[in-house]
């Protein structure tokens, strides 16, 4: 891919991005919302938003990027003919969203054979937006546009680590993960998707997290590798496939870590 | 307090959050805080950003209201002569602020000896307010100005809960929290005063928790109470002087985890 074509890639992910925000924050703390979730009476509910924001994402490629196959968390998986895949998860943090907080995200990854080359970890309600790959490490939101660059920490001691829910997965698992956290400065809970975008943005040093789908972590590792951080399974390997997540803000601390999940 | 003070108290509040913001969100994400903490080696930073904003807040206040008390974080009690008194939380959540999370918060309370009468709970850099009290229960933020209000869960089982840390506090404070979260649809944790929050604005039904000081209580318990809904100790006492704190969307949720959390 030349770098006009990475260019035309970058403004359709965050053409894609936008649509996504129009379709779902109509959905988002509305009451309807609450109530088809009482109806289904489910942890991990598809939402009407979480359809409208696939669709409105999948109408952007149809136009854009025709030639690319598509995996949606929603639709499912459509061939393309490019060598490209646009790996889509368009509520990552349902639970998150019905609960109101505005720690779910619109996770946007195109990837290859090898795994994700470009990122968009977009959190509608803030307004904020992640972009990492083929060249470009940035955040706009709030506070402007900023650089992302992860944290320089070199020992546990001194790290913040995150994790979603204090179950983490299996029993196993979640040993797994009290080892590093115990060591760690602090510990904290509950940001989802998030949680990535903070380490790309140099917030916090450590994310570990299990049970994870391809479309739950594609967007985040372009984002976090865009911005210096790694991110492997558990074991050092690749972790685009999803399972067991250790995304760590250098190679230092990442070794540090893996040192203790890969004997889990 | 007639209506014309009223509203004269409620633009001093707004004030004094907006000076607060403004006193903020230059330190928020900063890497000169970052530094600051790691010299600290501390999980609850008194910082700058938190001294700034609460002598902002007390600036306003010497211009507009110099005859009421203040009781802040930061710089402790002073009496007043009108019989209410300022209480102040300029960063609620500091291991949340540390850690780049928007879900800190600026808690501002006016609180007479019968305890809180008007809150505030901003969080800044969502741009994001919720004021309860003297009338009114609404908040203001990216999807406009809204009226507050409680959901209507009258069952455990279709109850959303939050607490900040899965420790709770307590190994026994621990245990109750735990007694009530299993039996409902939904746990989740990391939202510190937000969760208050989410609780005024019909999303969520019970926040748990333990170890509060009065400034982290007293401006969510007049949101709360003002948009429907009702905060006690695990006893059904009065919580304003913190401790162990036990908000609930309506009094048939709150009866039922009291049930719970009063054999603790």
């Amino acid at each position: 891919m030349d770098q006009n074509e990475r260019s035309e890639v970058i403004a359709v992910a965050n053409e894609m991005a936008d649509a996504a925000r129009k379709a779902i924050l109509p959905h988002f703390r509305s009451a309807s919302l609450t109530a088809e979730n009482k109806l289904e009476n489910d942890f991990d509910p598809v939402t009407v938003a979480d359809r409208a924001a696939e669709e409105a994402m999948r109408e952007v490629l149809s136009k854009r990027r025709p030639r690319d196959g598509i995996f949606g968390e929603e639709f499912g998986k459509s061939e393309g003919e490019s060598g490209w895949t646009w790996v889509l998860d368009p509520i990552d943090g349902t639970r998150a969203f019905i609960s109101g907080t505005p720690t779910w995200g619109v996770l946007i990854a195109l990837s290859d054979e090898a795994g994700p080359r470009l990122g968009i970890v977009d959190q509608p309600f803030i307004g904020e937006r992640f972009v990492g790959g083929f060249g470009v490490a940035e955040a706009h939101g709030p506070l402007g546009l900023r650089s992302l660059g992860t944290k320089s920490t070199d020992s546990l001691a001194d790290a913040i680590i995150f994790t979603t829910f204090p179950e983490v997965g299996t029993a196993e698992e979640r040993e797994g993960f009290e080892a590093i956290a115990k060591r760690c400065k602090l510990t904290r809970y509950g940001m989802d998707c998030y949680a990535y975008a903070l380490l790309a943005a140099g917030q916090i040093d450590l994310v570990v997290e299990a049970g994870l789908n391809a479309y739950d972590i594609q967007a985040p590792i372009a984002v976090i590798e865009a911005a210096g951080g790694i991110v492997t399974d558990w074991q050092g390997g690749p972790a685009h496939d999803g399972g067991r997540v250790l995304a760590a803000a250098n190679a230092e601390i990442h070794a540090l870590a893996l040192e203790i999940l890969s004997k889990s």
